[in-house]
């Protein structure tokens, strides 16, 4: 098979959490990059990609897939060494959960169309663009605090080894960081935080090791 | 095993998912009303069952499931007949993605508590909560509507029968009916939504037949 593409953006969080199940897998790829700033995700020829105008799309195994959740399970299902789901499926239940309450209550909200079109009802500025963004993260993180509060987290959101919920948490965190939001509240993701940028699998999928010209 | 518990509401899209996917699957269960109008969403009892404080929560087999999507997912690998999702993981990421281009980019920034968030910003009107919820239901449709142009899309988004992403579909499809959004440039969604009304797992789960004062 063909190299897979990966279609991205080194600031996306969706990108970023590709870019760790692909590093975690052992899955080389190579990266071109859309360029958000300069619109390149709603050129035609992105738009042929994903029809939804996001990034990231992956090229792999002869098919075009979207939406970077959808793309993990597709990799744990391809490539299942070393396993990012629990076999239980209960288990693997609460990892999703996890996941979701990320994926879906934080992460969406806080996309820059989102908070666009918040601000522009009432010429907002960019303190209501934080302060939005800020309130959403904020409140989304004390509630996956919470679900990490149970016997099955580990050194990890499940166990000690990383998994489909750790490639989710880590790129919030970062944009919990780029947006001044405190984490003092949150010691438990914190600590599975650094215990992620301490695998190389995480550290050189960082949007600052991924575009040098950024950091 | 004892019966599974759903803490659900009436009205709540992702109350409706996991309703359509246990009839889907003949999982006989309870419901218990948690009234979202009557912020029970927010009592000690329900955030004991889920720290996030949404709906629906799902007692089953010895564990308390949060995350609708999380729960189908549990439910198909728990009882395997009749499937909600193709055997071909690369088939199967296209069915998440879909599900996912919903449950994601559309319902979260629709959540009551998002709107009132956006409206609250600049004492905005129930008009305003509308133009907001409007703006991205038709926006994510349309994209939804280019997934579903795809020689996989049969009767339902998957082929002959349905599946995951009907099961997001069609409480989507509801909402946008209930906030006055066009469907003219969906008719695939729409010709979907019609069959999948047709069947008794979906149309017994629908918000009015399990409310019938609301009908």
């Amino acid at each position: 098979m063909s190299t897979p593409i990966l279609y991205d953006y080194w600031r996306s969080s969706a990108s970023y959490r590709v870019r760790i199940a692909l590093n975690l897998k052992g899955i080389a790829y190579e990266s071109v990059a859309v360029d958000l700033l300069q619109k390149q995700h709603g050129a035609p020829d992105h738009l042929a990609r994903n029809p939804q105008g996001f990034v990231p799309a992956l090229q792999i195994d002869g098919h075009m897939m979207t939406q970077s959740l959808a793309i993990i399970e597709y990799l744990e299902a391809r490539t299942p060494a070393p396993a990012m789901m629990p076999a239980d499926a209960a288990e693997a239940a609460r990892l999703r959960a996890i996941a979701y309450a990320i994926a879906m209550e934080i992460h969406p909200i806080c996309n820059p169309s989102v908070v666009a079109q918040h601000a522009a009802a009432f010429d907002g500025s960019d303190a209501d663009k934080q302060s939005w963004m800020r309130h959403f993260i904020d409140k989304g993180l004390r509630a996956v605090e919470q679900l990490a509060d149970h016997p099955a987290t580990g050194a990890f959101l499940h166990g000690d080894a990383p998994g489909l919920a750790d490639c989710v948490l880590v790129p919030q965190i970062y944009n919990a960081r780029r947006w001044g939001v405190a984490l003092d509240a949150m010691p438990r993701l914190v600590a599975i935080d650094d215990a992620c940028q301490a695998l190389p699998a995480f550290a050189t999928a960082a949007p600052e090791a991924v575009n040098s010209a950024a950091s």
